[in-house]
């Protein structure tokens, strides 16, 4: 597996709109995207940093991932996210290593992206994603 | 102030090298670096992934920092850092437009680096550092 560059950082948030007045007023960031992913009932809002984006994420229901990760921990990073080529042979070859996975196959995520998280218990403490775009 | 790129994002961990296998031999990234910061209490270990660094942090004391954020949470990620330019100045920039500074001065960080660290409290949750290269 080749890991190309971080595609985007989590950050789990309890409003966007009351985010907005940090990452742009004060970061001088400019939130490019809104978008809702229904299945996974959240609102994300996207910034561009490079070559890495900040990926805010509200959740839209009490029952949302989100929502629990805030209630347990409060706002702040969720998971980090490297962008890689051919995500099913990636997540394979990973699983092959004895790392287990969130999801064993590649899922459509916001922004057009094929997705699958690995597990916090096999990745150091850090939920982390692996994304690669569809060609 | 501009911010140029995510300059590295902080992982805290209880061991380096027990995290190695995971960092080297799945994820396919090389440890370019390690280094202790003997005022911070922290041995860091650093991964290059195109413009941005994973920066593993384990604990030299029980009085660290991250000591205490491993035993209140468990290991993660623990800060996000963006390199600016004239780090002085943004942080003057930053603190009058109402932000909580943890360091009002710039002060050495790893790898040569001036750093400063903004509260979670102003910024959503999310332990923020920036950082700037001395010229």
């Amino acid at each position: 597996m080749e890991i190309t560059h971080i595609e985007h950082i989590g950050i789990a948030v309890r409003s966007i709109e009351e985010q907005l007045p940090y990452y742009e007023g004060v970061l001088g960031l400019k939130c490019y995207n809104i978008e809702t992913v229904e299945d996974q009932k959240v609102k994300t809002a996207f910034f561009k940093i490079g070559q890495t984006k900040i990926e805010l994420l509200e959740p839209t229901g009490e029952d949302s991932t989100i929502a629990k990760f805030i209630e347990k921990r409060g706002e702040g990073i969720h998971h980090i996210a490297f962008a890689t080529k051919n995500l099913e042979e990636a997540l394979r070859e990973i699983e092959a290593k004895g790392i287990r996975l969130i999801d064993k196959h590649p899922r459509p995520g916001a922004e057009g992206l094929n997705i699958a998280f690995l597990h916090p218990k096999s990745a150091g403490g850090v939920l982390t994603e692996l994304c690669e775009h569809p060609e």
